[in-house]
């Protein structure tokens, strides 16, 4: 059997052998409607109240606080939504260049309402310019809504600066603060008390839960407008659960609190070591020297697309990507690259590793790179 | 061990074995991203592509007309949401007392935003008044909305007639027609040709798959606005795939299509057993004498509450509800009894089958009955 080497946990991750086991007797005999009053409901109730406690855990917040999501691009919706329903006589809504899709579109759809957008621009690093965002922020502004770190290059857009002055502006001014965190769980200590936002949304399928489950924390639950309406979710978010997927991120929220400096301490020796190997090879990764999540390396060539070395990886048993997969068909360079500056954007891959990656993992993708660079 | 009776496959089912088998793969080594151009993400994308296909074939649709949702509850919002943005200039939206709360929830939500609701009366039989639904569509009626069959009694309120006055209606004004399908799957054969709706949703809960899953039937997707944004499901929902689910929800449809005739047969056999064995105890169902789904019984006694009944089945491992999962938080008696005027709604229980119910299941059930009212 060929080798199979998984680098592109940005996309997803592999369903993690603990969360496996959890889930087993929900997919038997465990199938009660949590909504039920009988034991067999109960029971699943119980289940997914532990659950929830167990991802307030890990960012510090109320249970009641944090409501079970189909996913992070529902719960970035769920967040426009209600703060444009929050304020409905403010038309103004800051964000950056370089969200996820599900914002852009929305955003794209609330033009057509009438809504005036900011797309916020980046540097080379990925960094936000504070005088840009500073200047926006006015009395007509709804919601400020910026992603925690980047999924393509892994900056960290949310610095204590970034975080202090919309703070400061909200005292000043009303408006929503929401940040996209899917591809920050996990990979930094998130305590919501450090951000102060109205909103922050989460994915399970980034953190080896299966696809389809999120979480959404609401600061201010009253006045919260839902997105999909009905009776569960503390009146927050209707439809019968995803039992399966809330055991899933509670176990792997407990998991990550309880494992959070190990699997710290490994994804920063293993990127470390990725990184002076790319060094070596005399290949520097974007965004190399400002604060970054500790999984995700973003090269672009002089020579090669980033397809052509993606795919001829790929013959090896390597998978990397060019870009977000939420994006991928799209045959455009990179928009994220795009509004850095990145010369020759068509030229880049992630290489987005987690805690399970091994050195020797790690060592054949230096090697089959070589190889494929030597060919060109 | 005692004897587990579960007789409310109304508010959810057991995941089937069949279904089961087909989940492992995805839980184990078939992890990618649907959305990723390598052989990982697009062996999960055919196999999503094939669910769609098999979903389609079941109720006879285009696969690029059929969206997977989390389930009905987003279908229902989703259709609301875009059928507003289609008709900016129309308030009105007609709907009936007795739909989904999802459904009842979010038109309070438009009402506080203008709207004009108006909701359908129905009588003792739960059907509804066709004069009533006639005088009301006009032309500023955006949105006419009516479940397939209803969950508690499972009256089926599409007749014929109700599908031709709401088409007839729809050639003279201009509206969008939904219809919440999701106590119908699998219980009466749904072709989308018959009914001619913009929008249809559906559960996998309800017909065996793990709770999480829905779809959404969209008729002109070209004027589709999407309530979760992003570029999956053909640019019409965004967010990364529940494979987990999808994958379900394809087998699931694929094995009604071909077993229907079974399924139909045994469900129809094993309620005329439970209806009689009722009839012997001088028990009469609601709604006996209408057209209704073949697994639903509602029961209404003289002297005692469906609570006091249901927690007294519980006692011998038997699972029956008082009304909708979806409502049981509040304790008031359910709407959809009183909009029919039944007489002691609180004193209600429904018994809702499916194809794996026996019929020595159902004896222990009347036997545990008769127990239960002799010691009254």
């Amino acid at each position: 059997m060929n080798r199979f080497v998984y680098l592109d946990n940005n996309a997803t991750t592999k369903i993690a052998s603990h969360i496996k086991e959890k889930l087993q007797p929900y997919l038997d005999l465990q199938y009660g409607n949590p909504s039920s009053l009988y034991w067999h409901g109960v029971k699943v109730r119980k289940a997914v109240e532990q659950a929830r406690q167990n991802c307030a855990d890990l960012i510090n917040c109320n249970p009641k606080n944090l409501i079970f999501t189909s996913g992070g691009s529902e719960g970035n919706c769920s967040a426009f939504n209600s703060a444009i329903n929050k304020y409905p006589n403010k038309k103004k809504i800051i964000t950056t260049k370089v969200e996820h899709s599900s914002i852009l579109e929305y955003c794209e759809l609330l033009k057509k309402k009438g809504y005036e957008i900011v797309y916020l621009d980046v540097d080379i690093n990925c960094n936000l310019n504070l005088k840009q965002l500073e200047h926006e922020i006015d009395d007509n502004t709804c919601l400020v809504s910026i992603q925690l770190a980047n999924n393509e290059v892994g900056t960290i857009l949310l610095t204590e600066e970034v975080i202090q002055l919309i703070n400061n502006y909200k005292s000043e001014f009303s408006f929503d603060f929401h940040i996209d965190c899917v591809q920050g769980l996990g990979k930094i200590d998130i305590d919501v008390n450090k951000y102060n936002a109205d909103y922050m949304s989460f994915s399970g399928h980034k953190i080896h839960c299966p696809k389809g489950i999120g979480l959404l924390y609401i600061k201010d639950t009253k006045n919260f407008t839902p997105l999909i309406s009905g009776h569960q979710e503390f009146n927050l978010r209707g439809g019968t659960e995803n039992v399966l997927g809330i055991i899933a991120i509670g176990e792997s929220c407990k998991y990550i609190k309880d494992n959070f400096s190990e699997i710290q301490a490994k994804l920063k020796d293993l990127n470390i070591y990725l990184e002076q190997q790319l060094a070596n090879m005399n290949i520097t990764c974007n965004c190399k020297n400002v604060a970054r999540i500790p999984n995700t390396t973003s090269i672009t060539f002089d020579n090669i697309t980033g397809n052509q070395i993606m795919f001829k990886l790929e013959t090896f048993g390597i998978c990397v990507s060019t870009g977000s997969a939420c994006n991928s068909e799209n045959s455009e360079p990179s928009y994220v690259l795009t509004s850095m500056g990145v010369k020759n954007p068509q030229n880049t891959i992630r290489v987005s590793i987690d805690e399970n990656t091994t050195k020797s993992q790690i060592n054949y993708f230096i090697d089959t790179l070589k190889t494929i660079l030597k060919g060109e």
